[in-house]
């Protein structure tokens, strides 16, 4: 299996680069005094799509031969990276098709639909999602981009940590959210390439702990029925980002749900910027292991920004008037 | 009486400079795409405490004398103008004592608290305010900072401008929003000044349209009991602001609380920024009036990003374990 290498990430930033957004770091002197450490936030909540996950499709979609481009592409998803795909795909003028679960939610639809991506319906289970994107792909020939099982987009996904990197060249320690693993084999393939003594961990929900167990006992432990908020972080790692990231982190944490919601609104209330739940649980670990960061210059990557805002964690209903 | 001229905010500028956030200028290729014109949004929200606020509140506290400072600083206010005075205080190394409605929200009165300020709760009515404040002048010989009825005060709302004509001088039009008119003073004098053919407008809520009355009769109109989910924006012009206001402002809209909502929410959702009501206002004029905005080039000053989480107009209760 041939994993990829800090040149290969440095290629895919170098292919991407007019597509996507700069995003900003930004710091915060409050949760750093409430953290003791010294944090430094790299925004992908602001990059196209409202998350990272527009890095790793570009870049697959700009290495498809001509006459792959023809075929288009698809892929099974519900959340961002269905998003990133379809604006991808029009971005170099192909055609996209995205399986969803049919209880999607409508805002989500919307977005991709939105983007110009086809939608196909399935039940929503594992099963159904992938008997109906087979079918798809054996009757149109389309391209498969699986949102994280994918070296191309991987490689897109590291950039985000390369460009951190390059504007905080100090950092000591890098966190990255984990669910199936792309954005965190990316970002420990750059962060180790680039400063070989820098740490860099996982962040994962107790409640959908499977990578966690994966690296811990050495053996892929598939996620099964997982209940977080942290919805992008509900899949399992695959044979590749689990080998990448055996071979790059230094450990995942687990947080609960409670700090999951109060690290979320620790982040909007002070900074003023909109993340969503699977791009909190980083501060979590900040939070909830506050000894193992303390006075350390840590990067911390936000993953994205889509959160449905009339169903937050922690609103009570409005009343006009008061 | 002596209205403010672009060389004192210029030199408010220099003075406060060392002390502010030099706040960025954000743009969404969305809401252009929605609105029609090309909109510049000078973020304040990611000002210190939140707000525009501490410019101004800064700039009066750097003016006083060494004798002033040891009397220290008194103000009435529940708001940002609060929390911006406690904190310009503690910079400066002198006392502030804060008025408060009894009434004010626990989030508040934390804050202003955490900045170091001492509180003095009063009846939640002006002449409870007042009085209470009178009572305490007299008694500590503190001298007061008004919100917006203050020189000083206004030339440091101003630099929120100066800024953003520095960064995007080809600016054709600004919004800012109206209350108490301090920084729709501030922002006219600084616009004109560099600019003298640029348009500046007030933006205010339908239901406390106090100013557009004043501006439109040309006869100064108190607020009577405004309710509006705009909460910064309750308060009345005084002969000062009323005086700059008319001599440069072009115009004032009002707009309907459901604009002012939903233009919040499509901040919010598209620019992954936090933004209070009353800085909604701003992108409510131009939703509402396309036809004044179409392909110019727009500057909206973004007042503050302070919201209460748990009280939000576009939220349903949360339900867990869906």
């Amino acid at each position: 299996m041939v994993l990829p290498s800090l040149n290969d990430i440095k290629k895919a930033h170098a292919r991407i680069e007019k597509y996507i957004h700069k995003t900003p770091v930004m710091t915060s002197s409050q949760i750093n005094k409430i953290t003791g450490a010294e944090i430094f936030f790299k925004c992908e909540n602001f990059q196209k799509v409202g998350a990272f996950k527009f890095r790793g499709a570009m870049n697959a979609i700009l290495q498809l031969s001509d006459e792959e481009k023809k075929r288009g592409v698809i892929t099974h998803s519900s959340g961002n990276h269905a998003a990133a795909l379809a604006l991808a795909a029009r971005t170099a003028g192909i055609k996209a098709m995205v399986v969803m679960p049919s209880s999607a939610p409508d805002v989500k639809v919307k977005a991709v639909k939105g983007y110009g991506a086809e939608i196909f319906f399935c039940e929503p289970n594992q099963a159904a999602r992938e008997q109906t994107t087979a079918d798809l792909i054996k009757e149109t020939g389309a391209i498969l981009i699986h949102p994280y099982d994918n070296f191309n987009v991987i490689c897109g996904q590291g950039t985000a940590t390369l460009e951190l990197l390059e504007e905080i060249p100090s950092l000591e320690m890098v966190i990255a959210p984990v669910g199936g693993g792309g954005l965190l084999s990316g970002t420990s393939t750059a962060a180790k390439g680039i400063t070989p003594r820098i740490k860099v961990f996982g962040a994962e929900p107790l409640n959908a702990s499977d990578a966690w167990k994966s690296f811990t006992t050495g053996v892929l432990h598939p996620s099964v029925s997982p209940r977080t908020i942290a919805d992008g972080l509900l899949t399992s790692l695959s044979e590749l980002t689990f080998a990448v990231i055996r071979k790059n982190v230094d450990n995942i944490f687990t947080v609960t749900e409670e700090s999951i919601i109060s690290s979320m609104r620790l982040i909007w209330e002070r900074m003023k910027i909109i993340i969503e739940p699977s791009s909190a649980v980083t501060l979590a670990v900040l939070m909830e292991n506050p000894e193992v960061f303390r006075g350390r210059k840590t990067g911390i990557i936000i993953s994205g920004g889509n959160v449905e805002l009339d169903r937050l964690p922690f609103s009570k209903p409005y009343e006009t008037g008061q």
